[in-house]
């Protein structure tokens, strides 16, 4: 097997490259797989959503962690507000932003607005320093290490804990309990708000977050393990037709005429310029199409069918036996990339980064240090994990190297379950068994108020999208165990301030 | 009444210039009084005392929160350890030092020596970032914000985690429970380290910590009515010629033959530039007393009797009625500065900075703005508190503005103690009335495993301070029930491992 077929799809590190203008060495693979990282790269038709939110903007300190002068510096901070169901006093629901525009977030996370009439909530969408509209550098933001070094977890929600607060000032509404909701990140970084800001969030909807993807906590296989998981779920074929389809790709020669062929196979728009360039794509769209397994049709990350996994297996069973496996492998990736059956041609290489996403990569390489393996059960070609070789591959591109250990001492590594059995309370794991990031996730209660809801046939945060006249009852059902729990949060808030 | 009278002491500022060479203009007051930020600068007799720990250095990264290249610069962090008690696997003591050189909280802090037997105990005292040796920059540390900036408690609470999650680790005792100790402002760091790193501590012992004395938590006037009350309770005499001496050292002209006078009248060893010095040497000597009003015989601050604010008392009251306010006021202050009787002249002026504290001007300055007025009610003379006037003047003398509402944001404001009852557990408040600091921290149990140990003859963390033969009842019983609650910690961490 050539050297490129052990490391996995190196498209984030080049992502970055390209849209940022770095100056800096470009490495050969970043090993970590960002949560939505990439995928959104290609097929650049998403038509930005309607949402029914008023944008703002909040002047926000550079460095709450220190008091140097240029710490002081001020950039604005984007969120969204609905107020058309609030009234003073009622809850503030706050969705604490993750890696991308929030507008794209919002657009998302319809569950707030569709329970907000309910609860007479507030909604809130604030929008992740160094993404979407919130540069702190402007157009320099993502320049170094120098202007990135901003960029990280505790300065976020640091950002959110200053941002909630001036806003109860300003609306005179101290009283009113905040609910912080994520997904993904999103919904790590709800659950740690809940963690290290108890008395600003009475509790958290932490939705597929992640929370136990770091040192050893989780097995490294489990990820691609996962992935693997729902395509052997929905047919043992169509596992071993993708497994086998790697070997078939580095066949084909790296020379030009290799490359020819390679980019005919795959109704390339340009001749691609390395074979790998094809195996991500293939890579990211069995990968992202188990995490948007979703029940019903939907568009987070593309236009998909509902259950677009068992979409894509019925393409490989029903294809001509006589097809190669990769031949199999692309018509399946296809439906991912042309669902919707308006690609003439596909952008193998192209990156664009239509929901801005791309700061991932820096977060990465920084304090998400998400060790992932493939082994040899998985239906992708195995590759291994060194935090040596990672911390040089980070070092090249960005300068500075990975601390790897330090999202485990900031937030808890092997024993964050007991402490919170013992310390904590008021979250909710979401999670859907499709989703490959869920085994990252918690999904056994852990106290009578951290709770797990664990959905077998749900997805990456499914529960928070909008309602459908098609959604099945088990997802109806994971929305109003929720939105019981909140309430019952929201009552023993109200009674606790009643003893006052 | 002249305009420096309605000023807090400037000490602190005024310190911090001489002894850091700062090249920012002197500012005539800083309104906030360090928790210790200034006694022991005059009277430098003190003998660095034996303690029973080794010396040690930690390699620590300069800024947690950011990934700039120059954030990963190193420093290396003292600390002290004695494992003659300890096994591996047995708990591990840790105290989170403040503002000042760490062997001289570890003399002052013979409790956890007295215990360690008991529980087989690892002793660690972590020096604070900024003090003792503890320096990121050498001696450049203090130079400008530019240095200074890196000095707060989000670092420091980070500098704890990091270094016992290493010496865990180094150890092999991962397992090994660990409780956090602290007096003064190291109890707020043993609070907040309990809240923020529940995964770190399984339990804090915060003595005299004043966590509420922000914002508007605890009346601004509540420090100054406590040492009043305390002069008061003594005896109202005494309180009242206190009171009264401020108006006589007024009246004395500021012009070089007044300055004569006074210099005499204090038996200062070198004439004064200013009647303030004069005021703030009888004020320190009032507050710090106050402080410091031990059960026994004590040498913290500075060597002095047990109960030594009674023992002011027996001077004033005993004095000739004939004499004036101000010269019985500067009688009483005798006892403070000379109780061991080795002083022939007082050095009103010098700012010598024996024990390292002058760091916490800087602190003051930035995060810890604890707003503090005096009415008329108290002993001093009445004093306002101005956020605005604040801010210019740390403007002047640093080059940045404070955060008054930071600490609040971070560590939680008006609602900490619902949020400590239903989010927290395995703290101890510990508490002496005496102590003036008393009135800023948590006086009531909160919940069954947040407590408040409150001794009504108690003064700064004596329950911290070696157990002696003359301790009075109350404190053995106290001492007593902390060993038992932190007995009960360990029992239901080492419950809950064999439940795994």
């Amino acid at each position: 097997m050539k050297k490129e077929a052990m490391e996995l799809p190196s498209f984030s590190s080049i992502l970055l490259l390209l849209l940022c203008a770095f100056t800096l060495a470009e490495v050969e693979s970043v090993y970590f797989p960002g949560i939505y990282q990439s995928s959104l790269k290609k097929n650049g038709k998403t038509v930005k959503p309607k949402i029914p939110y008023k944008s703002q903007y909040f002047p926000q300190v550079l460095d709450h962690f220190t008091f140097q002068p240029k710490s002081y510096k001020i950039f604005y901070q984007k969120y969204l507000i609905n107020s058309q169901y609030w009234h003073k006093g009622a809850p503030i629901f706050v969705y604490t932003g993750n890696e991308g525009d929030i507008d794209w977030f919002a657009a998302n996370t319809g569950f707030m607005l569709d329970i907000a009439p309910k609860f007479h909530a507030l909604l809130v969408f604030i929008e992740h320093r160094f993404y979407g509209e919130s540069m702190p550098f402007g157009k320099h933001s993502y320049r170094s290490a120098k202007t990135l070094g901003y960029l990280n977890s505790q300065q976020a929600l640091a950002d959110y804990a200053v941002l909630i607060r001036s806003l109860k000032h300003n609306l005179s509404s101290e009283a009113s309990p905040v609910v912080v909701f994520g997904g993904s990140y999103g919904g790590m970084l709800a659950a740690w708000f809940r963690l290290k800001y108890p008395h600003i969030a009475i509790g958290a909807l932490a939705s597929s977050a992640p929370i136990l993807q770091f040192d050893d906590i989780t097995p490294w296989s489990s990820f691609y393990d996962a992935v693997s998981q729902d395509y052997k779920d929905a047919s043992l074929n169509c596992y071993e037709v993708i497994k086998g389809s790697w070997a078939e790709l580095n066949s084909i020669s790296t020379n030009n005429e290799g490359l020819a062929e390679i980019s005919r196979h795959f109704r390339a728009c340009k001749q691609v310029h390395s074979i790998n360039s094809a195996r991500d794509w293939l890579w990211e769209a069995f990968v992202y199409t188990a995490m948007v397994n979703y029940p019903t049709e939907a568009n987070f990350l593309m236009p998909l069918p509902a259950y677009p996994v068992e979409e894509m297996c019925k393409i490989i069973d029903g294809s001509s036996p006589q097809s190669t496996k990769l031949s199999r492998a692309f018509a399946a990736a296809s439906l991912y990339y042309n669902y919707s059956q308006t690609e003439k041609c596909f952008k193998l290489e192209d990156e664009t980064d239509e929901h801005g996403l791309s700061g991932w990569n820096w977060q990465a390489c920084t304090e998400m240090v998400m060790p992932m393996v493939v082994t040899n059960e998985s239906m992708f070609p195995p590759s291994s994990f060194s935090y040596k070789e990672n911390a040089e591959g980070c070092k090249k591109q960005f300068g500075v190297a990975p601390r790897p250990h330090w999202i485990t001492t900031e937030f808890g590594g092997t024993m964050i379950e007991q402490v919170l059995k013992r310390f904590g309370s008021n979250i909710i794991f979401s999670n859907g068994l499709q989703d490959p990031w869920s085994r990252g996730s918690v999904l056994k209660n852990i106290s009578s108020s951290i709770v797990a809801l664990v959905a077998e046939k749900g997805a990456h945060h499914t529960d928070l999208r909008s309602a459908t006249r098609k959604d099945p009852d088990w997802l109806v059902n994971q929305r109003k165990q929720e939105v019981e729990i909140i309430q019952k949060w929201i009552a023993d808030y109200i009674q606790d301030m009643k003893q006052e």
